[in-house]
C-alpha cells in the first residue's frame, strides 16, 4: 500500500505527449496496490491510472498483461484498457521504470462483501473466462507446484517461527498436492488473484475487475477456487457457505462447471491456500519490519489449509446447493 | 506520505448523504499530506478531498482552518473550499476521526521550482495576506519563540547525537531569537506552511494553495521568511539570489513590504529556519524508523541557520536587486 517511485510533473507531462490522452491537470499517487505505483491522473480528456511496474513484475510479461487487459475490454469485459500511444506502443518508461498509462474505472472495492457480491464476482469470473478465449499470449503460472516448491524451500528452514510444527503440516500438504494435482481439467486464461480489492462494484453491479499481473494459462476451475479462498471466508476463518454457494451459483449461471471440476475443488482450494500462504509465509520472513509493504499474516492461509483438508465433498462448499 | 486511517465504502457513502455533492462513484487514499489522510472522491458531481484530521490537528481549531479557507476561496485566492454539509456544519466525522469534504484543486506542486515559480508563489502569498483581512477568527501561533522553546527542550538532551556541537549552537541561536524577535512589524494571518507541495501549479499560474492546518495569526513578514527557507535553497544547500529576488519582488508587486520587515528578514529567516528544524529534530529522534511518517533531515534547516546567522544585510536575499 504505497507509491514506490516518485515522478516529477515535467517526466510526467513529457511521457504524455506520447499520448492522445490530453493536457495533464494533476496527478496523485494513490495509496493501493500492493505490488506496483499507482498514480491517478486528470487529464483534460479523462481520468486516467498510470501504473509503474515494481520489481515483482517482469517487464517480459508485460505484453500479455495489457494485451490480455486490451483484449478483454474489447469483449466487454469491465477492466482497465490500456492506452495505446501514437507509435501504437502501449509500455513506456518513466522514472527508470516500464509504466503503462491505462483507463480510470470508477467503483469501489468491498470492505465486507455479502452473498449477493459473491455472485456478482462469481459471474464475473465466468465472464472473464470466455471472454478470455482466443486471446493469442500465453503465460505460465509461475505460483503452481514448481514455484511452490521453490517458495517453500526458501521459507522452510524458518516455517517453525512462525508457528511450531508448521514445517512438517506444509510439507506434508506440498508432496500430497504434487502426487494428487489435476492436469486434465479445462485450461484458460485465469486472473489468479480476484481478492476484493480487485473488484469494483457500483450500484450494487461489477463496475470493474482490476490487476491482471498474476494472470496467466492455468486450470479454470484454480480460478474459482482462489475465489472460494478470498470472497467466502469470514474474519474469523469460518467458511460462509451461503457466499460459496452464491459465488458458485454465479459463476455456474455463465459457465457450467464440468463434473470433473466440482470433484477437484476441495484439491484446487486447498492448492490455492497453499499459494497465498507460501507468498505470506515468504513475506513475512524476508521484508523487514517497517517497510512499505503491507506484510500479511501468513496462518490466516493456514487456516484456510486446515479448512480445506478437511473436506470430504465439494458439497460443503455449496456445490450441492444449485 | 500515508493513508493513516482506513475508510470503507458503507461509512463513506452514509457521510456523504449529509452533503448535496453528488453520489459516489469511487474514493481513493492519496498518498500526500504529512500530517493528515486524504482521500481523493469522484462523485457525479465533481472530484472532491476527504481530509481525515490525524493526531497532530486539534479538533478545536477545525473551525479557524476552515473558516479561513472559506473567507479566502470568497476571495478570489485559489484555495480549497470547504463543502458545507445540509445542515450547515462543515466538519464530519468518520472512522472516528474529524473530518471535512472540501473541493479539489487541479494542478501540481513543482518539485524543482524555477525564479518564475517563486516570483508567483510571492505574489499568491501577498494575495493570500491582503485578502485574509478581515477574517474574524483567530489562532495563536503554536510554533513561534515557546512553542520553540518547548520542542527544544524535549529534543536538546540528544541534539549532539544528530551532530556533535549542535546543542550549543541551537541553543545559542534560540536565546538571541528570544531576546531580539520583532514584535511591532504588520502582523495578520499566515500560512506558515507555503512550502512547494502546498502550492499547485497549471499552466505556469498558481491554481491552488493547500494545507492551511498551521496558519495562525503572526508577523507577515515571518510568513515571507518562511518562503524563503522553503523555495530558494537549492539541494546543495546553497542560497539561489534569482530565486529568493524573484519571490520577494513578486510579493512586493502585490503587498510592499515595510522598511522595518525588510530590516527584520534576517531574524525571521533565522527563526523560520530554527522552528522547522526544531520539528524535523523532535520527529527524528522520536519517530520509530520503519513508521509511515516520512522524517526528514533536520541538517538541512541547521545548515540555513548557519547561512542565515553570516547575513549582514537584507540585501544578500535579493531585497535590493528591485
Amino acid at each position: 500500500m504505497a507509491v514506490y517511485t516518485e515522478i516529477g510533473e515535467d517526466d510526467l507531462e513529457a511521457l504524455l505527449e506520447l499520448y492522445d490522452a490530453g493536457k495533464l491537470l494533476s496527478f496523485k499517487g494513490i495509496a493501493e496496490g500492493s505490488e506496483n505505483s499507482n498514480y491517478l491522473l486528470h487529464t483534460s480528456r479523462a481520468p486516467y491510472i498510470l501504473t509503474l511496474y515494481e520489481r515483482r513484475v517482469d517487464p517480459v510479461d508485460l505484453p500479455f498483461f495489457l494485451g490480455l487487459m486490451e483484449h478483454l475490454a474489447e469483449r466487454g469485459v469491465s477492466c482497465p484498457l490500456p492506452v495505446r500511444r501514437r507509435d501504437g506502443a502501449v509500455v513506456s518508461e518513466i522514472a527508470g521504470r516500464p509504466a503503462a498509462l491505462i483507463t480510470f474505472l470508477e467503483g469501489m472495492w468491498i470492505r465486507r462483501p455479502t452473498p449477493q457480491h459473491c455472485r456478482k464476482v462469481g459471474e464475473a469470473l465466468a465472464g472473464l473466462h470466455l471472454a478470455a478465449e482466443g486471446f493469442a499470449l500465453t503465460r505460465a503460472n509461475a505460483l503452481t507446484l514448481n514455484g511452490w516448491r521453490d517458495l517453500w524451500d526458501k521459507a522452510r528452514p524458518r516455517a517453525d517461527e512462525v508457528e511450531p510444527g508448521l514445517e512438517a503440516e506444509v510439507e506434508a500438504d506440498l508432496e500430497m498436492l504434487v502426487r494428487q494435482w489435476p492436469h486434465d481439467l479445462p485450461r484458460g486464461v485465469i486472473h489468479a488473484d480476484l481478492f476484493p480489492d480487485n473488484v469494483f462494484f457500483l450500484g450494487g453491479k461489477v463496475s470493474g475487475i482490476i490487476d491482471f499481473y498474476f494472470a496467466c494459462n492455468d486450470l479454470l476451475a484454480y480460478d474459482v477456487a482462489t475465489c472460494l479462498n478470498a470472497w467466502c471466508f469470514e474474519k474469523d476463518g469460518s467458511y460462509n457457505l451461503t457466499k460459496g454457494s452464491a459465488l458458485l451459483e454465479g459463476y455456474q449461471s455463465v459457465r457450467r462447471l464440468q463434473a470433473e471440476e466440482i470433484a477437484a475443488l476441495p484439491l484446487l482450494a486447498r492448492g490455492s491456500a497453499l499459494r497465498f500462504m507460501l507468498t505470506r509465509l515468504y513475506d513475512w520472513l524476508t521484508i523487514p519490519d517497517g517497510a512499505l509493504v503491507t506484510k500479511r499474516d501468513p496462518m490466516e492461509y493456514v487456516r484456510r489449509l486446515r479448512f480445506h483438508r478437511q473436506i470430504s465433498s465439494p458439497s460443503e462448499y455449496g456445490t450441492g446447493i444449485q
